[in-house]
């Protein structure tokens, strides 16, 4: 089987559902942005009584169940304006809950929220393919996930290719490398957009968040220090070139969104625990729990040698992308 | 929180998934009178091209994998033989696989068949209750699962109520402590079918299977012995009065059905075992980690003693319904 990438299970102090304070800004902020989109772009006329949402890459939540919440009470603001609902024919919602097949989805179930007015459903399998049914989804959204691409690029772990990638850290810059990720990024967003073209209906909306890369520039240091994981941050005009090849969606909004954590200070416990559980499962699927724990100590020590350059490098952006099916 | 009741999670030794092949037997019996059921009684007209099956109380599999299948075989071969699909127009199916929350969902999602043809989804929740949105399902099941009861009925633990069982194991005969459990099993029964009437389209298909008693005789030892967890094994004509007063759906087959492993001799090693995976995690969660383990002890200790008392109980009756949407 193929590594795949799930952030750390559980509700323990190394779970990711304990680090992700940083992600949960980010839909925070665009709560607002969302609720307009839904008022104004979203066609309700295909949804009847039925609402299906899914959250694309939710790991175990808590931000998950912030991001579907904010979705609802969207939806059903629009519904309470624009239909004359009788008092038996209320909106009934499910949503559901995707990421991989070996995410914590125990942990997720467990820590539902006891309040929730709809029905969940986990929905196990890469999101670089389809995971639902056709036609039977009217919102989708996907958060801090499209940055992790299906696999490392070809290549980049072959010893005979010029885009190999010996290092740990990458320590240099290469065309190559860029060009191979830039590679994979184009194939899964391609095969994303046509995954959820598939299964959204006519009229339907698509949330993208995350982080991307401002357009014009090089490469930076963060971009970089990542590259053994298969993991890439697009520019604007990638992002934006895929979504037009795809030709199943109009982009109605692409923009830079800022929130309250994006300055916050990088300290070496910030980073050292964000390193653990995002990328200490891989690790101990691949080398072995002993290998990881040391890897995470070294990481540790090496933090405050690694923030200067953190430091110094190019910011990133936060954006927030509405394509709705055409 | 009120304790559930799942079986032992995990692929290991003391797992559900590695014993359950006595509940197997009874699912490839069935099998040739799902297909009759499907060919002959479900009106696919109201499924368009989409077609959702829920599995209720599905476990951690792999059972609940090939009950699905059996049924997607059965509207597969329907719709070959109904329709005439269009190269792009091949039916798609989503399996729900619905269980309690604490049920290991992460063992179900790492075990899916590879080569399965459906969009999963894991449904947590308890089956007396609502799981999913209203007609929103062609085929439901529930195997093996219908003897629990949602919980202990009331009184049986409070020591002022006439009805109150003092005995870890239920020592002799009470009319109240019966009648307590019964009406618990129409509460329960009741509210089951009620919600299953509002996610089935008109003229979908609910197949139950299980064990419950032929009608006529009294309450059996093996009953008896099993009285401290909620579980009831009832009555026939229990069974078809309560789907009788819940009124939404026709009973299309209501049959004794035998199975190959129904004459299984009861030996101290599968008792044991059968023991501890189906009620072990319950007493784990209630008593602690060690009370279970001596407890498992004990149950293996006194085997031999039971066994006889067993051999002499009125034998059980392996069930199968199919209920019909009107």
């Amino acid at each position: 089987m193929a590594p795949t990438y799930t952030m750390a299970g559980g509700k323990g102090p190394n779970s990711y559902s304990q680090h992700s304070t940083y992600q949960r800004a980010l839909l925070e902020v665009a709560k607002e942005k969302i609720n307009e989109a839904i008022s104004t772009k979203l066609d309700i006329n295909a949804a009847s009584n039925r609402f299906n949402i899914a959250d694309f890459g939710c790991s175990t939540g808590p931000n998950t169940f912030l991001a579907v919440q904010n979705i609802i009470d969207a939806v059903e603001q629009k519904y309470r304006k624009e239909t004359q609902p009788k008092p038996d024919d209320n909106i009934e919602f499910q949503v559901l809950f995707n990421d991989h097949t070996n995410n914590d989805f125990n942990t997720l179930f467990q820590t539902l929220p006891p309040s929730k007015k709809y029905f969940a459903a986990g929905v196990p399998g890469s999101f670089f393919g389809r995971v639902l049914p056709r036609d039977s989804l009217h919102v989708g959204h996907c958060s801090y996930s499209l940055h992790w691409l299906s696999q490392v690029p070809k290549g980049i772990a072959d010893g005979n290719s010029p885009a190999w990638n010996k290092d740990i850290h990458c320590t240099g810059f290469s065309k190559e490398v860029a060009e191979a990720y830039l590679d994979q990024f184009k194939i899964d967003m391609g095969t994303f957009l046509k995954a959820r073209g598939e299964e959204l209906v006519s009229g339907g909306l698509l949330f993208l968040l995350g982080s991307c890369l401002p357009d014009g520039g090089l490469i930076d240091q963060e971009e970089l220090d990542s590259l053994n994981f298969p993991i890439y941050p697009a520019h604007v005009a990638e992002f934006k070139s895929v979504i037009k090849d795809n030709g199943c969606f109009t982009i109605e909004a692409f923009e830079k969104i800022s929130h309250a954590n994006e300055e916050m200070p990088l300290d070496p416990e910030f980073l050292a625990t964000t390193n653990k559980v995002t990328f200490g499962g891989v690790l101990e699927s691949r080398f072995g729990k002993e290998a990881m724990e040391k890897t995470m100590e070294r990481i540790e020590e090496k933090c405050p040698e690694i923030l200067p350059q953190l430091a110094n490098a190019k910011p990133g952006m936060q954006y927030f992308i509405v394509l709705r099916r055409i």
